[in-house]
C-alpha cells in the first residue's frame, strides 16, 4: 500500500467540486461540495444514532437503501436539522436538482449538510447555484480540494488521504475526506466522510467493510461528548478497477479492508488532532482486557474524560483521573476490569513514563511526565491483566479555545 | 418549615469540629473535619457507582451496612483511592483512631476523603492530631463551619442548609454540609454530603427517605461528567427531637421527606453554581415526557452537553444543541420522545423567550434572547406533547476557568 494524491478524485471515474453559493456568512468560504462517479457504484453507509435526525440523514437513509449511489452533494454553514418538513423538502429539493443537473436518478444521490442547527436551509440558493456547482466538477485533485473546503465548518485543516494497493495486479485506489471538530462523539460517523474507491466490489462486501472499519476508527473519536444530529460516513465503489469482483472474506477482501481500515484510522486521528481548540492528540490504548468490546469501552471513557483532557492540556500527570474514567465507564457500560491489574504510562517522542502499576501509584520523576505530556501527541498506555482484548480511541484536550470557538459559534 | 442556622449542629445532640492536620499543602486550610453524635443514630448512606472506589467508600459501606452510625471523620487533601492495601489499612485505622478517641465502636465510624487520586493518605499526620480534632467539637455553628472548611476542595463557596420542621407537634431539625465543585456528574452522591437531623425514625425509613432525595436532586447534578470514586451521601438520624418515631409512608414520613428532599435540593443549586469555573447556574427543566425516567434522562442529558454548555458561558441561543443532546441522550438510555411535539424556552430573570416550536425555529428575537441568557441563573424549559413525566436537572456553564483549574489541578 502507498499513499498518493488526489483525494476522493484519485478514485479513476470520480470527479470533485466545489463552490460558494452564499451559505455561509464569511463571503470567502466554499460551502457546496459535490462528488460524483461517471459509472454506476455499488455504495454504503454508516449514520449518526442520534435520535434527532438531520433531513439530509433521513433521505440519504433512503437513498442507500438499494446500496446504489452515483452522487454525493453536501453544504456547510446549515445543518438542515430541526427544520420540520420543510427541511425534509429542502433535502429532497437538493437530491432532485443534482440529479437534474448530472442526468441521474435522485435516488442515487446521497444529500448532507453540515452547520448551524434549526434554521431553514436556504435551497433557492443552492437551486441558482446548481450548474456552477456542476461545472465546478474536475477529476484531479483540485477538484477534490475545491469540494473539501466546501464542507469545512470550524475544521482548521483539511483532513484527507488517498492510498493505492494492488489487487489480482490490478491498481485499486481509495481516496477520502472528512470534514469534522467539534459535537463529536463516539457512535457513528461523528462527522462527514466521503470515500471513493475504484475496487470493484460486491454491495454486501462493502457494507460490512466500512461497518468494520468505522467502527475500528469513527466510532472511538471523540472530541467533546457531543454526537451529532449529521453524522454520516459514505463509501461508493464503481469498479473502474477492473479487478475480479470481491464478494466477501479472503485475500482480496483482506487486502481492500486492510487499507479503507488504514483510511480511516488516518482521518480519525487527523480529527483528533483538530478538535476544537486541540492542542494535543490523545492516544488511548488499551490491552489485557477481558475481550475487545470492554478495551473499547475502557479507552473512549478516559479519551472522553473532561478532566483527563484538562489534565492532558495543563500536562499534568494526573493518572488517578485515567483510573477514575475508567472505573465510571465500566459502570456505566456493565462492563469489568480488575483494578489491581492496572499498569499506566504516559508516552511521546518525549519518552515513556509509567505513573500506575497494580492500580496504584508508581513513583515516576513529575520532571520526566512533564516534558513527556508537553508533546502535541500523547499516547496514554493502559496494560490490564485480564484477558487479550485490546482497543485504542482517539480524543484530544481540553482548553481555553474550546469554550471560546464554543461560547458564540452562530455568530 | 422554616430555615435556620447551625448546619450540621443544629440539629440537637450533634457536635462538629475541623482542624487543619497538614493533608493539604497550603498552610492556611483546615484539612480534617469530624460530625459526632451523642448519643445512637439510625444512619443511612449512597454511594458512588464507579467500579473504581476509594479504600473510604469500601469501608464505609462496611461500616453501615447494620444501618447504625455515631460519626463521621472525613479529610480533604487526599482522595485515599487507587491506594491499594496501604490505602485500605489507612482507612480503617482512621475509623479505630476516631472510635478510641471518642470511645466509640469504630464500626460506628463512616470514613470520607477528597482530594488527589493515587497519592497515600499520610496517616500518621492524622493520628498525631486526633485528639485536637475531638478538642474542636462543639455544638455551634462555628463548629460547622470548621468542619465544612475541612471538607472543601476546588469549592469557592461554602454549601449548607438547615431547617426546622414540626412532626407530632415536636420541633424537628435537618442540618447539611456539602463538598462538591469538580468531577461532578449524575449518578449518585457526586461528592460529599453529610446530613444530621435528630428525627425519631426508623432506619428503613430513613433509607428510603434519602434514596428518594439523592435521586431527585444529587443524582440530577452535572457539572463535567466524571463520576467520581469518592462520593457518599450519610444522614444521621438520633431521635432527640423526641417526635413519635416515623416507621414508613405516612404523614409525618411525608413532613420528614420533603424537607430532606428541600435540603438536597439546595445544596444540589449551590454545587451546580459553584461548579469548577462555573458563571452560571442553568436548570433544565422537562415537562411531558412519555414518564419521569424519560424526562430525567433527557434534562441530564441536556445539562451534560459541552456545546450546550459553552452556548450559555456565551449567552447564545443555540438552541439546536438543546434538541441536539435530547437525541443522543434519548438514544443511549434506549428512551424516546416526538421531536415535532419539543417547544424549548430560555427564562431568567430577564424574561421568557421562546426558541423552537415544534421541534423547529421559532421566530425569536436574538437580542432579547442575549439579554436573558446573560443572567447569572438561566432555566432551559423543555416542554414535549409526550405525557406528563417531568424532571429538572442542574448544572453550570463550561468556562476558560474549568479548563485553567483542571489543567493543573494536582500543583
Amino acid at each position: 500500500m502507498k499513499q498518493i494524491t488526489g483525494g476522493v478524485c484519485a478514485a479513476k471515474g470520480f470527479l470533485s467540486g466545489g463552490i460558494r453559493c452564499g451559505i455561509k456568512p464569511n463571503a470567502t468560504k466554499k460551502d457546496l461540495a459535490l462528488i460524483y462517479s461517471e459509472t454506476h457504484c455499488s455504495a454504503a453507509a454508516v449514520f449518526t444514532t442520534n435520535k434527532v435526525k438531520a433531513a439530509c440523514v433521513v433521505l440519504s437513509q433512503e437513498n442507500i437503501a438499494d446500496a446504489k449511489l452515483r452522487a454525493i452533494i453536501a453544504n456547510s454553514g446549515n445543518a438542515n436539522a430541526c427544520t420540520g418538513q420543510t427541511g425534509m423538502k429542502a433535502a429532497r429539493r437538493m437530491a432532485q436538482l443534482t440529479a437534474d443537473s448530472l442526468l441521474i436518478d435522485p435516488q442515487d444521490v446521497a444529500v448532507a449538510s453540515t452547520g448551524v442547527i434549526g434554521v431553514q436551509l436556504p435551497i433557492d440558493t443552492i437551486e441558482k447555484n446548481i450548474d456552477s456547482l456542476k461545472q465546478s466538477l474536475r477529476n484531479d485533485e483540485l477538484g477534490h480540494n475545491a469540494a473539501l473546503e466546501a464542507i469545512m465548518t470550524t475544521d482548521t485543516k483539511k483532513k484527507d488521504i488517498a492510498v493505492e494497493i494492488e489487487i489480482d495486479g490490478k491498481a485499486v485506489h481509495i481516496g477520502a475526506m472528512t470534514k469534522g471538530s467539534g459535537m463529536i462523539h463516539p457512535n457513528m460517523a461523528t462527522m462527514l466522510a466521503f470515500i471513493t474507491t475504484d475496487a470493484n466490489i460486491l454491495p454486501s462486501a462493502l457494507n460490512t467493510a466500512l461497518r468494520q472499519a468505522v467502527k475500528k476508527s469513527f466510532n472511538r473519536l471523540t472530541v467533546d461528548g457531543d454526537t451529532s444530529t449529521n453524522d454520516m460516513a459514505i463509501i461508493m465503489a464503481n469498479g473502474e478497477a477492473g479487478n475480479t469482483s470481491i464478494t466477501g472474506e479472503g485475500e482480496n477482501y483482506k487486502i481492500f479492508y486492510d487499507a479503507l481500515e488504514y483510511v480511516c484510522i488516518d482521518l480519525t486521528k487527523k480529527m483528533a488532532q483538530d478538535g476544537e481548540g486541540a492542542t494535543k492528540l490523545v492516544t488511548v490504548k488499551v490491552t489485557g482486557a477481558e475481550n475487545e468490546d470492554t478495551a473499547e469501552v475502557l479507552a473512549k471513557s478516559v479519551a472522553s474524560s473532561s478532566l483527563v483532557k484538562a489534565a492532558c492540556f495543563g500536562a499534568d500527570a494526573n493518572w488517578g483521573r485515567v483510573l477514575c474514567a475508567m472505573g465510571y465507564g465500566a459502570h456505566n457500560a456493565g462492563a469489568n476490569f480488575a483494578q489491581d491489574n492496572v499498569n499506566v504510562s504516559f508516552a511521546s517522542k518525549a519518552g515513556v513514563v509509567q505513573v500506575c502499576k497494580g492500580g496504584a501509584s508508581y513513583d515516576f520523576s513529575e520532571e520526566k511526565a512533564k516534558l513527556v505530556l508537553s508533546e502535541n501527541e500523547i499516547d496514554i498506555i493502559i496494560e490490564l491483566g485480564d484477558g487479550d482484548g485490546q482497543a485504542v480511541a482517539w480524543g484530544c484536550d481540553l482548553t481555553y479555545d474550546y469554550v471560546k470557538i464554543n461560547g458564540d459559534y452562530r455568530s
